[in-house]
């Protein structure tokens, strides 16, 4: 760091992206993208908002705001858009945490929480899963610190059911509760339908895994128009134009078109049954996943060398260090092609180590 | 607000855009946009970004880095690549400001310095102008905390030279100094030159202006290697993805044609020259403005009436209402059609009221 970086980042650690080869030779599935571009009907979309470019993009996202709300039936100013759903999570940190008022989440979840935690000076409790990789509710009812939960969970991609996130609402009347439900369309169950019960739950999403739009950058949080006002002065206050022209134009699209959206999701799904069968039939534990990505470990092959020996047959997949998780890879649910890809190389490695 | 928004934002208020009608049937001088729309070699490159947009935009924005580094011969870990340059000026108070290190800017100057500052909880001095809206340096010699000055500062659009901001940068080594020139292309001299002579130089530019990309929000800042580190840190703590895929073509596309983007500043300018030269001889005083817009007053009529006025004729200028410069309003320089419709406008305006 430099002499000038204020002494509050002295020990911050940024948050480490997956690999993303810019060449493009892998079977790429470390990142849980869609293997599906967008339709052509949103590419047109994208086509027409290229022409103004000069003039800057509508800062209040209305036309995104208006057709999620319409969506998920909510009103537009219970709907915050944001330049991915990153945006809207440290928002979260930042509006409803600060030194007095702590974050929890579980120890195995999403790697930016405790990133966003210490960039906005927030203590943090990280909490164990249980055994089986499950989050425990009762770890977090009655916890005095906003919650933030993956549902489904990254890199499990096991999930809650609404009845038990009911109960930790109920028992956090005072805290907010963020469940960041960016995998939820791939079997998961959102809480959407429970922000006008819960004045204290915000549900984050995005547009870059069921809605092919990684490359685009668009998220949402959704929750009661007062949290939504509060995360929208922040966002007026750090980055009004937050949103680029053409992402507000093929979001938009891309929302005229839920058949679509839905279709590649039951694509994925059959696919993750493929691939969960074929791991097992391997002999590797795969958890219960309802996200577009299964978390799997064999007693054959350590987690780190499968990670390697997949690379270097030109699969990615992603690897995580932690000790409770080092075991497993989290591979990324692609097209039929490239599941057999995976386990093709998957039968060869473990033919070689045998 | 609600009640779980932290109490640090209790006297937050928020930055105010100028006015974005989404129906565009204004003559719109009012946000400093370009009237050119990007080219249509700038536009094919958007168009093949948008088929790759399931899969994340690359986080080192590699293709923008390496394109400006060569166009301002420094070095590509020398620059940091924002989703516009309110982002980099975000970083930048979050970077070198904190609880007991302040901000210093002029107090008419880009409207958002100070919310970027109550944002992130930093003291600021705001510093009036001389008498004749320019920037006096001096005051900010030895003045112990950073320093932001857009220059050509807005909305003035007066500059100060190279040599003014040199003595700046020496009286204040312990300090960073940001130059924020988002309108440096329409006639003003740009500080970039002396990053590798001043450890403590920050300079932020923006695609938004000259080279026509307000919609696909790009902006960046230049320095020494050590102060990028430290604002990419903080990029990679909140949000790594913070450049979309079609925005890193089409600004790289962008890159490649900078006879096309100089030409484009040379009509502002001549278009600029014409506009002094009529509101002058309308009774205008009109500020020595070296950006895509000027600033102007008549004791004809009061500035918020003349606004209003316009604006009932179909043209949007920006009217601030600070007592300092409340008999002004800012013009963004469009093409010549443009500006006949806004001089027409005001004749009219003038005429009426005699």
């Amino acid at each position: 760091m430099s002499r000038f970086f204020s002494e509050k980042y002295a020990s911050l650690t940024p948050y480490t992206p997956g690999e993303q080869p810019q060449d493009q030779q892998y079977v790429k599935l470390n990142t849980n993208e869609s293997p599906f571009p967008p339709s052509e009907t949103a590419m047109r979309a994208a086509l027409a908002a290229l022409r103004p470019l000069q003039l800057y993009s509508d800062p209040d996202c209305r036309i995104i705001r208006e057709k999620l709300a319409k969506r998920y039936g909510v009103a537009p100013d219970e709907v915050l858009v944001t330049n991915g759903s990153d945006e809207a999570l440290n928002f979260c940190f930042m509006a409803f945490c600060d030194a007095k008022h702590g974050a929890a989440f579980p120890i195995i979840s999403y790697g930016f929480y405790p990133v966003f935690a210490q960039v906005n000076g927030v203590p943090y409790e990280e909490i164990p899963l249980k055994p089986d990789f499950s989050v425990d509710v009762d770890d977090y009812c009655g916890i005095g610190k906003t919650v933030f939960l993956a549902n489904p969970n990254a890199p499990t991609g096991m999930a809650l059911s609404p009845a038990e996130i009911e109960k930790l609402l109920r028992a956090n009347p005072d805290n907010v509760v963020v469940i960041d439900e960016a995998y939820v369309d791939f079997g998961g169950e959102s809480c959407i339908p429970l922000v006008h019960k819960y004045e204290n739950l915000l549900v984050v999403q995005t547009f870059s895994k069921s809605r092919s739009l990684a490359g685009g950058r668009l998220g949402y949080a959704i929750g009661n128009r007062a949290l939504i006002r509060d995360l929208d002065s922040l966002r007026y206050s750090t980055n009004p134009y937050n949103v680029n022209s053409v992402t507000l134009a093929i979001g938009a699209a891309v929302l005229d078109d839920e058949a679509q959206t839905q279709a590649n999701c039951a694509v994925i799904m059959e696919n993750r049954a493929y691939t969960v069968g074929a791991l097992r039939a391997l002999g590797f534990e795969v958890l219960d996943s309802r996200a577009n990505f299964v978390f799997a470990r064999t007693p054959a092959v350590d987690g780190g060398a499968l990670y390697q020996k997949l690379k270097a047959r030109g699969v990615l997949v992603r690897h995580f260090t932690k000790p409770e998780i080092a075991q497993f890879n989290r591979i990324t649910i692609g097209t039929r092609a490239q599941m057999d890809a995976l386990l093709d190389a998957i039968r060869a490695i473990l033919e070689d180590s045998k």
